[in-house]
């Protein structure tokens, strides 16, 4: 905890390394193939959503209030699953997303696209 | 480009905000709700996994290699999202993930997990 | 066509045997595990999601609308996903969903559960 | 059960009603929407699917072997969604997994797909 008020904002490798140093100690690499940790990730993501099931409107954000902190954890574990992948298949996630985001803004242009839920497609 | 070679490790903090501002830019905060964002997660996390269909073994990791580039995007996709979802729902990410896995190193002590495929509820 | 007008209600028997004839006329048993079988449901059900993403109300129902096609294929391939799993596992489908529907009447009775969408453990 | 003997095969119309009749009996239709049985369709196959999580080989026979029960009850639970939602989009499973399975045919004729892997771009 106190590492935690000394770290306020850890860069991708410093988490990266934290979720390899665990895997590691358990010797469980030998489990995490890029197809075993798509369906971690998979799974994770379908928790998150879970515990949002069947709720609209202010019956929605009751249930958020209410399981925030299991909505919390299921992050923690998409973004460990997302690390561990990364780091697999040997992608350099912030230049990932960034390059995403790059090619996005072309699907995407803010002129098209702003304040629609359109698909590029349909832009 | 040249911005990404004087970035070379970004924070949680830095993601975040280039995400944020992908979205401000199109007004899109409007559609980003805690489910939809989860929704999107599944999704994203579901069309990784698909690329990996059906294959296993040297044909599984040839086809890792052939898509390469799409498991990238597919990443940073799920990056994207995470780091929405946490923005929306007010989670530290860095602090989440170092909680999450305290939580996992109690229910997978090392000795006993060590190389084990087992649920906790199985060990 | 015309086999569909003779054949207006088909029986699960009927459906198993056709996935199963598709599936061993190209050979394909030898891929379909069950963890594949699972893995192609949920691609599958994520790819039937997609389709709805990041709409509401009118949005929502122009879209159903509009993909109505695709929401069918989406469907069917689920379907198949869900008889080729149910085949593999030896599971009878009508009687394992009569089975579900029991226990599922346990867990939330007619009047407890009328008009609500908790979770059981929240009724 | 007594029932069940009677029934040995069931048609789709009977698995509907059956189906119908719950969700009627607790007047759930309101939150049944299609985009919401869709989350329920992915939350349910991914539920399935985590049952396998991990294990490949020997390990993954015994973990199906052990959880059969649970996989059947997720794979009811997939009908279950799956004819809701085809009775909300008024699609006729039937009929559409035929098509379905026409179109496929086309994509993977026999001669080309016969024992391969490969995505029908990629044939």
């Amino acid at each position: 905890m106190g590492m935690m008020s000394v770290m306020p904002d850890r860069t991708l490798s410093d988490l990266a390394q934290r979720v390899l140093r665990h895997r590691d100690e358990r010797d469980w690499a030998q489990f995490h193939t890029p197809k075993e940790l798509a369906v971690s990730l998979v799974v994770e993501a379908a928790e998150l959503l879970s515990l949002m099931q069947w709720k609209t409107g202010e019956d929605l954000k009751a249930a958020v209030e209410r399981r925030r902190e299991q909505l919390r954890d299921e992050l923690a574990d998409v973004l460990h699953s997302t690390l561990l992948l990364a780091s697999d298949l040997g992608v350099d996630l912030g230049e990932a997303l960034e390059q995403k985001l790059a090619k996005d803004a072309e699907k995407y242009p803010i002129e098209k696209s702003r304040g629609r839920a359109e698909k590029y497609t349909d832009l």
